[in-house]
């Protein structure tokens, strides 16, 4: 277990193997295992194998290769539509279209998400998040036909790595970790923290690239901008509300 | 790693044996290890060891006994504050105020939490999530003095298990995987995948005691009802805002 952690690379490179049915239904029953909240499981994960369909993914995941050239692409989705369902059959009125069920389901859809990858990983696949998941949910809604209580929360890519990259660099404990009260960072601290990111050679290479004074204007202006975060963060909040998760709130 | 994870059960009472600062560092650290959005770490874990600090937590987590019991709280936060703070000693203007920063930094924190937990498990150790942390994320914020950009979102139990339950029940493989599309469910499939479920001696039980029809009442009556998530809905979504991730929505 702990090796598995300790070993995780994201690969963005993968072999057209196929996964097995039994490995890929194992390693998505190892996402079940996740805590959910009173066990309600409130989260659907959907399988695509189909090689049109990757594609148009691909497409709506800005074109990373990956999506099409991975055998399998797993899409975890905040689920209250089940289980909405199964209240009104019971004569029981669900109360789930608000905000805090929204983020209830998202927290499960997350840790089974995280479970699954380590399953994969521990088969010897290889695993690969898409951030781009929450600025597409409208389009992901749409393309999976997602009823209303459904949003799409984030994406796995599994296959056989075709590459091997090195181990990522991570901020130093004291850059994650507060004891007993959250203490703030002075200025000597955050250059603690990022000195060893900074002075990678990749950095280096990314600044010379990118024609930019240092790391952080490559994420505050290339990769992360404001422009687009806001324009995404508009979208997002749309389809939260247009899968019925906002009502109740004034 | 398989078997930890099948092996995963929900710990509610603790011993009181201390965890080792070893121990505890080699699962922080092995948090750190999950994906992140960019690399960007957007994340901070809060640890509570101290006696009257858990009474007080205990407390905000609506009493639940083991959080004053167990050794070790761990509080996840999403947080933007850090790489805000280094954006600006940068010369970089960071564009991270607004909802989709901060589900970016959910989505991370989420992620290292679960790793931590399976990490805790690998090592003899319980855990349990609480999910009071998003209902009672107002006064947690004020409790550990979070400052903008920071947000709890989850908390772990942590501690060396003091019960031995059984493993809980899940939905069935149909219940929880879609193909291709997302395939609504019919009247029959939510008998079938809610059957297992409802006719555990467990079950009846529940259903006996608070003089309901069913399960599903309890959930919507007693455990998850409307009139508190709508109230958790509005709290939750102003500390959003108060921490400085709704700006730009309009």
């Amino acid at each position: 277990m702990m090796d598995t952690i300790f070993k995780h690379k994201t690969i963005r490179k993968y072999k057209n193997t196929p996964i097995s049915d039994e490995l890929l239904n194992q390693i998505l029953e190892a996402g079940f295992r996740a805590s959910t909240t009173g066990n309600m499981q409130v989260y659907s994960i959907i399988v695509t194998k189909d090689i049109e369909k990757k594609k148009q993914l691909c497409g709506m995941h800005f074109g990373q290769k990956m999506v099409e050239e991975a055998p399998v692409i797993l899409t975890f989705c905040a689920d209250f539509n089940r289980f909405n369902k199964w209240c009104k059959q019971r004569n029981a009125e669900p109360g789930y279209d608000n905000y805090l069920s929204f983020f209830t389901a998202a927290i499960d859809a997350l840790l089974a998400a995280q479970n699954v990858a380590l399953a994969a990983e521990a088969n010897g696949l290889g695993i690969c998040y898409l951030g781009t998941t929450t600025y597409q949910a409208d389009k992901l809604v749409e393309f999976f036909n997602c009823p209303d209580g459904v949003v799409p929360i984030t994406t796995l890519v599994v296959g056989y790595p075709d590459e091997n990259p090195e181990l990522v660099d991570r901020l130093p404990f004291k850059g994650i970790v507060h004891n007993e009260t959250y203490k703030d960072y002075s200025a000597t601290d955050i250059d603690e923290i990022y000195q060893e990111k900074e002075s990678l050679p990749q950095t280096a290479e990314l600044i010379k690239i990118n024609e930019l004074e240092n790391l952080a204007q490559i994420f505050t202006q290339k990769r992360y901008s404001k422009k687009d975060n806001v324009h995404f963060s508009k979208q997002f909040l749309k389809v939260i509300e247009a899968q019925g998760f906002m009502n109740n709130i004034d």
